[in-house]
């Protein structure tokens, strides 16, 4: 089983897909274990923890991974970039943030130049940047994003590049967590997909268990965006951000209550880090998108991507049969 | 070219294509012109005009038309589903509230009963009731809807089906404006898609040629759901549906500002509806879907469904053909 693609040509990967960098889950293990799958896996840079870093580079092999970075924290620890090209990725991911000020430094480094967006408008700021690929990320993805959905920005970012840069490539990102999913993207002209929730939820992800057990239980309908978790962390994201959680107690308490969080800031910043560490789904949050409501096991991330593979495969191949 | 689905052979239509039964929008001239092209076309059932129902009942053939309604609005005029029930339609969509009371007349009418609903929940509900087809319709679609995405929700409701309803439809809703769209809904599990946005954006529709004009200029970007058209024209909706609406003077004028509105609401309802006579896309709302951003002309209805039909074949082909 095999889906060629402008991406698996242009990154010489065997499947089109890579893995979300998402911050803490995604390290070395998850992103080594996606490349070994045919696909490109991405550690998540996450907050500017050079020693977790430095301890997931070591897991992965040069030229076979790539790394995501949170553009606006990478600005307030602009090392961490030089430290990862060091280990020669094969592309870099910048989201959240303006990308400009490290574009040079990437593919001086002959590394790809991710950029994922979360609106028309900053698919053409990325366009103008000369990213490699446009990774178009819609509200239903886990963890941090905006408000377009996956659906219309795909397509919408499509018709943008053939028009401006039609050498660029593109990623659907958000919601894609089977063969339906992945069938989907590439229908909307999408050269390949980003895959978060489902990578996630596997093996090879540094998650909890009780956190991987809440998920498996939910639909999409219990999934919420907020911005209560990043408050409680003491984070300094951009207020157009919110990020993708399961609805739970901790949900319940503060959601709608921002300003009434931010009074005991410091004492629930300590109760949450506390409750992350123990990987407590109630007392801090499960990271999740809409596409929990597809997620039934914790298998190993490689039978995830033969099974997205090929199941895709298969429904293509069968609505052009009929 | 034609893309046959269970839809197509359940309705006996040529395309699987129903066109959304937006209020004021959808008269009997888009229902027909729809119909007439190969898809069902739907009257939008609206807020209890009996008068201007009848109008548009009188532009459509018998049996080859279809009526939606917004439950909770029916629920206060119910003699409205008898009079459709009269004209002989194929179907009667609801949306927004509990299908449950209406079931039996529309079944014993021998109307399909097709059940729009925004969660997974509520697709529940909707198997219970007997629901035909079930049209799963994600945040992205232009007016009323809910939270939820159309890439996950479609999936995740065609699992809920294939395990307690196989032999119940499925259509997606929500984004769907081009043969990238309909392509892409079929990959999700459906079989087939509902239509807005892009029917609302022809010469068929009831729309003001300012509002169509402010859409064709429109990104997705430029839509945001709100409820201050709906507090502003004194409709009882539910909480918790909003309308996704461009972004203009209105919007930034009201939005957020709910309860300053809700103290002007008699002199403001007054220009509101005065402006919405005028058809003026700054003093009222244009209702258009995040898909305003694929939309760059105002067709015949029937120029939209036969090219999203030929392209929506030529990319499934063209993908398996790699």
């Amino acid at each position: 089983m095999a889906i060629s693609t402008r991406l698996t040509e242009r990154l010489r990967i065997r499947h089109p897909i890579i893995s979300a960098p998402m911050a803490f889950a995604a390290g070395g293990r998850l992103a080594s274990a996606v490349s070994a799958a045919g696909g490109l896996g991405l550690i998540g840079g996450g907050y500017g923890d050079r020693e977790w870093l430095e301890q997931q580079l070591a897991l992965v092999e040069p030229s076979s991974f790539g790394c995501g970075f949170i553009t606006w924290s990478l600005a307030q620890r602009p090392e961490l970039l030089d430290l990862v090209l060091t280990h020669r990725p094969r592309a870099i991911l910048l989201s959240f943030g303006n990308p400009a000020p490290f574009v040079d430094a990437i593919k001086d480094a002959g590394a790809f130049l991710i950029c994922q967006v979360q609106t028309r408008r900053d698919a053409e700021h990325a366009v103008d940047c000369g990213a490699d690929v446009i990774v178009a990320q819609g509200a239903e993805a886990g963890g941090h994003g905006e408000a377009r959905a996956t659906f219309t920005l795909v397509p919408e970012v499509a018709d943008l590049i053939d028009k401006r840069a039609p050498d660029t490539l593109l990623c659907a990102a958000g919601g894609i967590a089977d063969g339906r999913g992945l069938a989907a993207a590439l229908m909307l002209g999408a050269d390949g997909v980003l895959v978060g929730s489902r990578l996630w939820a596997t093996q090879d992800a540094n998650v909890s268990p009780r956190m991987h057990a809440a998920a498996i239980q939910a639909s999409g309908d219990d999934t919420i965006r907020s911005q209560v978790m990043d408050l409680a962390r003491k984070l300094d994201w951009p207020t157009r951000y919110t990020a993708r959680v399961l609805r739970n107690a901790y949900i319940a308490r503060w959601h709608g209550r921002e300003a009434e969080l931010m009074n005991v800031a410091d004492e629930e910043a300590a109760k949450y880090r506390k409750a992350w560490a123990d990987g407590d789904p109630d007392g801090s949050n499960t990271f999740v998108g809409e596409a929990t409501g597809l997620i039934f096991d914790i298998p190993l991330a490689s039978d995830v991507i033969a099974r997205m593979v090929e199941d895709a495969e298969r429904r293509l191949k069968r609505q052009v049969g009929r």
